[in-house]
């Protein structure tokens, strides 16, 4: 007997959930339908940033997938067609085509949630203007570098000081705009610490970027052609021929919420280890529209992150069809750059522990990211995290240069294997002059809080 | 009461012991006394390529700590003084001025034997002729630079194919030399499986360098000026104006050997986890003279590598100054490069695995460094062993350009906290498209391996 699945969101998660099904079912033993309200399926939204500042030649090479490759797998997807109601009493969805406008009832015996995150849009006078731009969907990044092409414009704000915003910042720079970036933190990159923010914020401004720091945009301001003229804060104006959000982003639940579904303190689905919705043995969720358990605190976080919705959408395609696995959580690994600044971070930061009521000691430390005396040896900073007397690793944050961003993988495993940072000095990495001073940068900051933690008793 | 410290090398393991016990001891405390045999003391051997190839100014970069910096720790070094003797009944050595010639008794409470490792030197015909250089010492590294320079010739021949041999061809082919390496093996890199050394063979030949494998080279021949000319093998002669020898190590052991202390089936001393010599509580040994544990096989290896060398230090030095520290042993990792051909390996091979007598899955994958849209991404390689049934990490291979090396770390850390290869699977690397594929190349190897131990059952 013939079972459909259906799955709502045509992006990582819900795409690879459909086809790791259909690796493991046939058509004559798994329907699956699947409904996108865009215009793209499985897309790298995190290759905006890199199209728009001309790094990435086109659209489509952000596509890892498209409607025709995934409808020759037998998968019947409906493309611009939205999910507006989930009745999970009848085991229905309803949808409708965004293009006839028709409605209509699907049945599922399973079912994919896969809705995404929603970007933050803060309620602001203008803030629909033409020239205010989001950077969440292929259509926000072709409708960006449309005003780009047309305005020739000089001066570009960025709101906001995260990854999005800072790597539009990188890709306004190259297009030649003079860039301001307008931050409600007192530095960019919240996901770090403070201090190691600063760092951020100085080699940003090094770059030639100008940046607002603890400045809240109050409206957007307009010029009489209605297009946008500038970004106004409490205390000043910024003049703007473009203006990029990226001030973060929230699950997209609404229909799970309708619909009953259990929601986290973020507002993301809740689910079991094996991405099914908690109290829910036939619905499986995954992607950015749910909360994941952060394996350092034992918390609930909402990650948007390409990476995680692959494996979220492996695991339950493998559910769905019948194999098993499970997605035991994240330790926040994040690696981002603006220009040729690297920046990473896994693990908690001081706040984060403090509110897990985790105690710690803290340690940076300097280094290079080859043997000091190999060319191109750059300078990199590394902040580490350790529990008070277990010396268990809580956390690294590291920026520097090339060669600086991918090592805080080496701490990510340990976060993930609850390693002591006394264990790590002994870890046994790849050393030679081109690649890692003699002792790795990761090692060197092990080994001082080694000392933190026996001085901190 | 004051006691004495005697070590023996003056090289990585030696000082770093001497200059971490003189850390947690004062001279009040502890009289330290360091014999070194050469010219230089805490040089990066390591880094003798990229000096002969210009990428490092001069031979003085190398060294990270010179004789008069730690006499100005209070270390009383004596250079050019070699150990002939070492009387363990007696707690004494005897040591030889190589200038005058003189020997006296040196009496100890503790001792360490950091002697370093020798590089072998096949008794061939013409092997002691000018022209014809070891890489081991920086006298080796300024001798040869010396040759190079006066010969001003075209034709180099490298003997031998691990690290030392490709990054010395590199080292000539960066001087303008012709290159030929005459290697023993079926391709170069023996640390590798030979498939994944048949790819270093194929990037080396494409890089111009004549690659003759399963050669042993027979004799050195000489011209009538006494210089060397050319070096034969069975079937060939190859004209050389110089010839480099990286033929590898052996543990320097022979005044161990002759102390009655235990050495290993590799020759190396054996110590406990402190590094203290097995049944001996007052001398240690560290650095390129010991057998270190592989805890993948659980067996003893000899490797030879300033990274294990500092850690032996440093652990000496504390057990020495009253602290306490040990060395858990090594998983095998290893980085290098031929150019932009970037190599790693870590764990074990398949021949280790099965010398070791486990039974393994193996797969290889191919994959980028970033993600494929993204200008840069270079294609790699990666070859994953894992454990039958149990799915345990094993072994990882890795061959690519840039990017590629460092990755290595991830299984590194994997491998010491005896990860499986589906937990793996779920690792929460760094992701964004400059630095990683949305499935790091080392996750793909991983989903593959696991996949093929539930298929080998």
């Amino acid at each position: 007997m013939s079972e459909r699945l259906v799955v709502i969101g045509g992006d990582a998660a819900g795409m690879s959930a459909a086809s790791q099904a259909r690796r493991l079912k046939g058509p004559d033993e798994l329907e699956i339908v699947a409904f996108e309200r865009g215009h793209f399926t499985s897309f790298s939204a995190c290759g905006i940033p890199y199209w728009v500042g001309g790094d990435v030649a086109g659209r489509d090479e952000l596509i890892a997938r498209s409607p025709e490759e995934h409808r020759a797998r037998d998968i019947d997807l409906r493309m611009r067609t939205e999910v507006t109601e989930l009745d999970v009493e009848g085991r229905r969805v309803r949808a409708r085509d965004l293009e006839s406008g028709e409605e209509s009832w699907t049945a599922y015996d399973k079912l994919v949630i896969a809705t995404g995150a929603r970007p933050i849009r803060p309620p602001l006078p203008g803030i629909d203007a033409p020239g205010v731009h989001g950077v969440q969907t292929l259509d926000d990044g072709q409708a960006l570098l449309d005003t780009l092409e047309a305005t020739r414009g000089e001066r570009a704000v960025v709101v906001g000081a995260g990854y999005i915003g800072v790597e539009m910042a990188e890709a306004l720079c190259k297009r030649g705009y003079t860039v301001t970036v307008v931050n409600r933190g007192a530095q960019p990159m919240s996901t770090l610490d403070p201090d190691m923010g600063r760092m951020v914020n100085d080699a940003m401004t090094g770059l030639g970027m100008e940046m607002v720091n603890d400045a809240e945009v109050t409206k957007i301001l307009t010029g009489e052609d209605g297009r946008v003229r500038a970004v106004a804060t409490e205390n000043a104006e910024y003049p703007a021929d473009v203006v990029v959000l990226g001030v973060g982003v929230r699950p997209e639940t609404e229909l799970a919420r309708a619909a009953g579904l259990p929601l986290g303190q973020h507002g993301g689905l809740l689910t079991d280890l094996a991405m099914r919705v908690r109290g829910h043995e036939n619905i499986w969720a995954g992607g950015d529209c749910v909360e994941v358990l952060d394996l350092v605190s034992g918390r609930e976080r909402h990650i948007a992150l390409g990476t995680h919705a692959n494996k979220h959408g492996q695991i339950i395609g493998s559910g769905v069809g019948g194999d098993y696995g499970t997605f035991p959580g994240v330790v926040g690994t994040a690696v981002s750059k603006v220009c040729d600044l690297e920046i990473a971070r896994t693990g908690l930061r001081e706040k984060d522990a403090q509110a897990a009521g985790l105690q710690y000691e803290t340690v940076t430390i300097e280094s290079t990211s080859r043997a000091g005396y190999y060319p191109g040896a750059a300078v990199m900073t590394v902040k580490m995290l350790a529990e008070r007397r277990t010396g268990r690793l809580l956390g690294v944050q590291i920026v520097g240069r090339e060669g600086a961003g991918k090592r805080v993988d080496i701490a990510a495993v340990a976060l993930t294997t609850r390693m002591t940072v006394e264990q790590m000095t002994a870890l046994d990495l790849g050393y030679a002059p081109p690649f890692s001073p003699v002792w790795d940068p990761v090692l060197v900051a092990a080994r001082k809080a080694v000392a933190a933690v026996r001085k901190g008793g």
